[in-house]
């Protein structure tokens, strides 16, 4: 596809766009299950504990909390659950479970599709994670990212046009010159309201092998990609 | 050496530390000038330019200038120079004489010495100039950071205590889990004031051949180095 205005850069969503958020937290969880002696239905608990975060984070979008990273968010909703699940841990395996949102196992085909895509764009992460999440996360996954812009950076959690539009500044760039690539159509929605392009991409298995996910195309994204190598085929990387 | 708190992250300053600003820019001027049909002494136009930087950065500091980046610093300064210097260019080649800053050339030791220190820790930079530079030239020069930090992230300028101490809270680290690698001795002495551990890294070329620069140890930082290969060695990376 020829587009009008190629982009310079590409931003990526993260969780279930790039990593596999569900099967590493359940990994997680039932290790440590397993080691505690304690068993539960840990998917239902990486659904709630994944549940959580949209309204924690709706909490600072509307004001009611003071800005929170999402490591914090995260503690604030795995404290309830662990109360819920009656499941005990201490200080310390409490902030280590927290920390398993740092150790995500990225995609079978994101490192290689974005290895490709970083030899022709500014590859750079979008994502609602803190710094720290995301830079943890690159190392543990070897996602070879050319820099890692957070919401965190922008005090806006997306959709906040904020977010868009303070990753595009800091980037030097006109909206128009740089594409949202993501699993969620209300992420890339939100990103062409301020001027992105988008691409999306299908990611069946984010909500597990159980989920019946809508996978019907954007229409409005110019791009509609299977995974990150498809992405780069059509976009000549 | 045996280091009672290892850091977790290096930050590294870049104009200087990172990439020989001078050759290069020495380099593009001389290119431009040639196929101008102008000669001049190169030399002194960078170094003027160079030289611009921190009182441009003093009034940023100061609140006498609203936040502006090291790009349209760099741009005011360029003006004036190339009006003193006679050197007349247009607006495109302005810009693209500006943006010299974005392609800086790596010290021959620096993607050899980056590697290895990625290998045992994140390393991203600290500078003072804007993401967008930093981001074109590490793709320019193949620079491996794990993270982009940059003063324009936190609008304060090293040596603002505000740089370091956001840089470490992005990072999700106590400042004195951060090393800062720079060859200026000032940055190092504001960084270990914020609680950072510091490296000297000795830059003889900085100035040009015929500088005549302090290269004596450190003595309040913990490593003083010849080049980053020699701070991998010492840190055991």
């Amino acid at each position: 596809m020829i587009m009008k205005t190629p982009p310079k850069a590409l931003l990526f969503d993260v969780f279930g766009t790039v990593v596999d958020w569900r099967g590493s937290i359940v990994r997680e969880l039932r290790r440590l299950g397993r080691s505690k002696g304690v068993s539960a239905d840990w998917g239902a608990f990486a659904d709630a504990w994944r549940r959580g975060y949209h309204p924690a984070m709706d909490r600072v979008r509307s004001g009611k909390l003071p800005w929170q990273s999402i490591d914090v968010l995260h503690r604030m909703i795995l404290d309830g659950l662990l109360r819920e699940f009656g499941f005990r841990l201490n200080e310390s395996e409490k902030r280590d479970l927290n920390n398993a949102w740092h150790r995500l196992t990225p995609w079978a085909d994101s490192v290689k599709g974005l290895t490709r895509l970083k030899r022709r764009f500014v590859i750079g992460t979008l994502s609602n994670g803190n710094v720290a999440l995301l830079v943890d996360m690159a190392k543990h996954g070897g996602l070879p990212w050319d820099c890692v812009l957070s919401a965190e950076l922008f005090h806006h959690y997306k959709p906040d046009p904020e977010a868009y539009l303070g990753a595009a500044a800091v980037l030097g760039l006109a909206p128009r010159k740089v594409m949202l690539v993501a699993a969620h159509k209300n992420d890339l929605a939100a990103a062409r309201k301020c001027g992105f392009s988008t691409a999306y991409v299908r990611r069946p298995l984010e909500h597990g092998p159980q989920s019946t996910p809508d996978l019907t195309d954007d229409r409005r994204s110019t791009f509609n990609a299977d995974d990150f190598v498809d992405l780069a085929r059509q976009l000549g990387a």
